[in-house]
């Protein structure tokens, strides 16, 4: 599929699984375009990643646990840094309306 | 100023210059948010960088020039990879709301 020029409009009506499209790779990060729809990390799973992740919500609602503390809700506009292996899992998606994320997958420390 | 935790949101009321805020930064990208009021670049301005630059329109309308094409109309979703040194220029941003862009700057060929 094309790279989208609509960031907010061009992805599929139904969402059987969250939609992942990559918009710009490069050796040291990746951009991706993440659309869900009421899609959460199953029970007990928690992510553990090798690279940062830098998040941000940009429509629709969702809510995030780090491993050991509270959940923190996101809406539109909220956005989070997740050093590599923080444990961190998405708990709850709007399943009434499309949550759109920018994610930005990236090695090398934040200065 | 701290980063903020409402990107649509939290910038100053008053924009007597475009206001540019540096969201995250490691050896090879920066992740900044610019929020416009009708700014535009200088009459016979040209941007000439020695990075690469990610753009994607979060809120509002602009217009923008490469060097030897015709504008082309940014609206929200809208987003646009800018190799280095590929003069381009703003033309436009709407006087009557915020525009408030994501943009990346990165080293490193896209793949």
């Amino acid at each position: 599929m094309a790279v989208p020029t609509d960031l907010f409009t061009d992805f599929p009506a139904e969402l059987p699984e969250e939609f992942i499209q990559t918009l710009l790779s490069t050796p040291t990060f990746r951009i991706e375009r993440i659309v869900s729809r009421g899609h959460s990390s199953p029970e007990g799973f928690w992510y553990d990643q090798e690279t940062h992740e830098w998040v941000l919500l940009l429509e629709g609602a969702a809510r995030l646990t780090f491993e050991g503390e509270g959940p923190i809700d996101l809406r539109p506009g909220s956005f989070v840094n997740i050093p590599a292996h923080r444990r961190h899992r998405v708990e709850w998606t709007d399943p009434t309306r499309p949550t759109i994320w920018l994610v930005i997958h990236y090695k090398g420390e934040p200065s």
